[in-house]
């Protein structure tokens, strides 16, 4: 993939359908839809996950870090692309700014604006593709389980 | 324990021999010898850990979110210590910012300082033990495994 293919938005859409997908597959399973993926700059999946605090009982499974994981140990993230169907919370943001991930494609920040901000302060190219799915996806899941969102953020 | 108990050194030095006894499991594993743990208010340990980058091919378990996702649910983090052997690198930083976790006990912030600059700004009360016991336990290994440790800070 090249730069200009990077930032092509039929590409970025194609990589946001695999992180669309796995908060679907949450959602199936009783879970908080949102999900994620993590590509190469060559545009290959490396790592596709999504939140699991309901299925596994595990707070620190946000969908980017289980992504994150499933990719396994990698030499560098300096040439890796996040895909997340919401704006990372500080915790996955924190994830992105440690480990040098230089670009990061959100679904949506309407639902959850996270670390964004942050982010591009510090470098992080973050591209929101404000999509109606994601958007909706999500505030159908919020309107009906308003505790467990709130868990998850760490809201009381 | 009341407010008086926390501040105790010595109650500090008790829940930090928790992590370093995480710390010396990992080490005897093969692993970074990292290790965190969470305490509530009262002294109650509700979760320990520590770095599984080696032992499980997984670079998102840091000790912090080792200790974290093994203390399960809770209802709320306000009223949460977390320990740990090393300052809180960004991603972890993230964890006790996002939720709200308002006391961090780090055992050592020589070797690597991590994010609690940017917690003692949002708030966080970060007490620095300056162990020598930390910092050479993880001095040692990371003299004898500097690719390893640059990985798990997402150095080249």
């Amino acid at each position: 993939m090249t730069n200009h293919e990077q930032s092509d938005r039929g590409t970025q859409s194609q990589m946001l359908e695999i992180a669309i997908e796995e908060a679907r597959q949450g959602l199936s399973e009783g879970g908080i839809p949102i999900g994620a993926a993590i590509f190469d700059r060559h545009g290959n999946l490396l790592g596709r996950g999504h939140n699991r605090r309901i299925q596994e009982n595990d707070p620190s499974i946000h969908g980017e870090t289980d992504a994150f994981r499933r990719a396994g140990r990698q030499r560098t993230y300096r040439d890796k692309i996040m895909v997340t169907t919401l704006a990372p919370c500080w915790y996955c943001s924190g994830l992105v700014r440690q480990f040098g991930i230089p670009t990061v494609i959100v679904g949506e920040s309407t639902n959850f604006r996270g670390g964004i901000d942050w982010l591009r302060e510090n470098g992080v190219e973050v591209i929101d593709l404000n999509s109606a799915e994601c958007i909706k996806l999500l505030a159908d899941y919020i309107r009906a389980n308003p505790a467990v969102w709130n868990e998850d953020i760490g809201v009381e």
